[in-house]
């Protein structure tokens, strides 16, 4: 089981991270609570010196790598009080029942254990949220599983730098040494996520890498789950009711959705569908001169968007609301200002090959779609899966009364077919880190679209449930003991009762 | 999307089952139930005529197969009862809070939706509760998902005879056509299982044909969600004490467990460390005359088995206690009666290549442990994944109080990194359908941990959470609105408070 192809500083890690594991996951929850916080408190205090390096590395602003560094020690924070709830582990107890309608059922209690050593590769986009001590190594660690970080080539120095302030923080309040750890480079990832100890693969990056590496965990001796956000272009509807209502709002809206952080989300609005004819595009074009440009990360994504960018302009039937452009500097650096083009349906049709996949920068189409079409099968015809899909309406069609309200509900059926969160009247890019939220859909812009990684359930993608079957109450898991020491929400089961029939909620 | 290399037949089985999908994922609550309680109804009306025929198929004996039926109809009853209840929904809500620790938070709201068509694969073991209308189909059918069964070729006649019911029940109800389908042969599963409009796939069998399918699944355009439920040694830790408490009871316990049904079952204990020179063998030899010959499923099975037990029995340093055998039938039939054999841990380890496979039969290994074994470290010298493991402990040592209470602690906590159900004083075998149970277990007693096949949460291996964002409530699932018109349970997250913290049920 311990054969390893690895280099000794890979062995040493992986060992390092399986040595860790059982003590881990045998702190109590308000232990593991305070290695959240202890990195949420460390990350803020290096806010100053790391958000440096960070513009430096990925050309995002100060702005939003202030935002970004918040937001990633409030998640962390977030996780300390995920784990201390207790309810993520699903408790449950099913107390003995001689009566029971299959003959006498024994005491079952169920809770959920931490899977063991993860493997997160980072996102270059996000070099916070979703890097080193982003969203996945928050959730890993809540979890009680020790991680290894591979960062991504976008931001080594800025990787390095965080991973020495989470090293001192866990350092600070004694936990086990090998929880934390942090690789640099591909072929490192893919021979770490081989490796018969790590137990699951988190990620977030491109379709083409996402398949890789989603397809050597399907393919180990021991397979295991691998949590791959890809792609998405998340698609956008716009009643005409709502032009009429506040065309000017949608299209300062989608301008500011579609430009932020050079558009280099994967929630970014990719397509709009409009009724032909009406008043957005011109709204759009009317508010280009709100923003600014913004340098995109590295050269190679520069490149490939103008080339991306290219292409679509020179659609037949694509026309440019706005051009925008990518302006390179000495440095190879790419800074693009944002595009929007609008295309009938007809064309968009005719050259859909070429127009429907994902930009990855501040691009994006609004399809001009003919009065009668079917929107509901518009997404199908084009898409399988996608992060989110938005629906834009008019305070009077909110009522769900309008002599639209049976189109809309199809539309909203057929969106939560292929996407994870449905929106109405807002934008998909900044999402919400609550316990409801769902970042994750069908593929491709998930690889698992039963888990999210944003939000607290994120937490379940490192977790496995265990029965307890009949066992005496000093053999018991804390979660699972009748006087509750926890505190958490234990699902009861009484006796004289079948299935989940009347049960109750303690704790 | 819809390409296919389906034959003609299998071509109109699954174009059925997707046009079914979004009629009978419409279906409120309580119709859905409607249809799982006829399906229930129904099968115990028949179960006189479909007994006779699956003891023809199979050999298993009318009282096991008349309570297979029985468990069978109530499984799917309480299936309805899970649906009722809606708590498999994990509705939550978040409410929009514009002071919430990141910023103003919109109203986020998730829910769980059907995957769409599921392929299930029968077990040969099980004829009714893991076959046409078992565990799978029954929460495919509660998850709201139309499904295809594979019938296994162990038991065509039956399979066909059982679909018939299930038909003319869905009739009598009014279900949508083509909500269930069955199909024969290996190749026509392989082909349903490869078509894009298949979400998910369900099995029980080995550990070569689940290897098999799970990578097809995984390696599909979309890759899709694959529970395969494959092979299990089910290890059994005795202690002394429990021995000298209660020799004759564990032996008989044992050999019941061991002998019913053949042996064939998928929770069979393989393995029963015992301490060396206990009085474990001789009282299981002296419980030898409680059980009589028993027919194995098919000849391949038997032969197979057979072939096991003379590899088992030629091991150097194995002993039969109860020596058993196979006795062959002019029509090639096998008739088993139960083998037990000891081994030191010494000879064990020598032979382990030979001894550690699962004997899929009436066969078991009581493997003697020298004083001073350590019991935690056993099972991952042999095995990665197990479906349970068991500990028969004494009274005085069930209160965690003896001397040996740290170690039998380790030993537990091996388990449960082990195994989807640790067990203390009873039997593997018998697993009741009730909400807190596991059945499964880390790879390759399964092919996906996170999940059960037995029990109501295995509803969930057919669902995927959606998040509904700012949506009016004219256009929200019923499972998401405030006046709660399901009365099912919903985690409120109000205004004013971050994270899981301070959620509560309500309904």
């Amino acid at each position: 089981m311990t054969e390893s192809t690895l280099t000794p500083e890979l062995e040493a890690v992986v060992a390092g991270a399986a040595a860790a594991a059982p003590a881990y996951a045998a702190l109590t929850p308000a232990e593991r609570a305070r290695v959240l916080v202890a990195l949420g408190d460390a990350l803020e205090a290096a806010k100053p010196r790391l958000v440096e390096i960070a513009m430096r590395e990925t050309g995002l602003t100060e702005a939003r790598l202030n935002g970004e560094v918040t937001r990633t020690a409030v998640q962390l924070r977030l996780f300390s009080e995920t784990v201390m709830d207790g309810s993520y582990l699903d408790a449950r107890i099913d107390y003995a029942d001689p009566e029971f309608v299959l003959g006498p059922r024994p005491d079952i209690r169920r809770t959920h254990v931490p899977l063991g050593p993860i493997i997160n590769f980072s996102a270059s986009n996000f070099p916070f949220a979703f890097s080193v001590l982003g969203g996945d190594t928050a959730s890993i660690l809540a979890a009680g599983c020790p991680v290894i970080v591979k960062a991504h080539s976008g931001h080594p120095e800025l990787s390095d730098a965080t991973a020495e302030v989470a090293r001192e923080a866990l350092r600070s309040v004694g936990a086990p040494e090998g929880v934390f750890n942090l690789i640099h480079g591909r072929e490192a990832g893919v021979a770490v996520l081989k490796d018969p100890r790590i137990k699951a693969g988190s990620f977030t990056g491109s379709i083409g890498i996402g398949r890789l590496l989603t397809d050597i965990a399907a393919a180990r001796p021991t397979p295991i789950p691998f949590y791959g956000e890809l792609g998405s272009v998340n698609p956008v509807f716009v009643t005409a009711a709502a032009i009429a209502e506040r065309a000017d709002e949608i299209a300062s809206g989608l301008l500011t959705s579609v430009a932020g952080s050079a558009g280099q989300l994967c929630t970014k609005p990719g397509f709009i569908f409009v009724p032909a004819g009406s008043a957005l595009p011109a709204a759009v074009a009317a508010a280009a001169g709100e923003v600014v440009e913004h340098r995109l990360l590295d050269p190679r994504i520069a490149q490939s968007f103008n080339e991306r960018r290219d292409t679509i302009l020179a659609t037949p039937g694509v026309t440019a609301v706005i051009p925008g452009g990518v302006r390179f500097d000495d440095a190879g650096h790419g800074w693009a200002s944002p595009t929007v083009v609008s295309v009938s349906l007809e064309d968009f049709r005719a050259g859909h090959q070429g127009l429907v996949e994902e930009a990855f920068g501040p691009l994006t189409i609004l399809v001009e779609t003919p009065e009668g079409t079917d929107l509901a099968a518009l997404m199908p015809e084009f898409y399988e899966g996608n992060l989110s899909g938005t629906i834009h309406i008019s305070a009077d069609e909110a009522t769900g009364t309008t002599a639209n309200a049976t189109e809309l509900r199809a539309l909203v059926t057929a969106l939560a077919k292929q996407v994870g969160r449905v929106l109405f009247n807002g934008w998909s890019t900044g999402v919400a880190v609550t316990p409801a939220q769902q970042h994750g859909g069908p593929w491709p812009a998930t690889s698992n679209d039963a888990s999210t990684s944003v939000g607290t359930s994120a937490i379940k993608r490192f977790l496995r449930p265990v029965a307890f079957q009949n066992t005496p109450a000093a053999f018991l898991p804390e979660a699972l003991r009748d006087e509750n020491p926890l505190g958490l929400p234990q699902a009861i089961s009484p006796a004289g009762q079948s299935g989940d029939w009347g049960s109750q909620y303690r704790g």
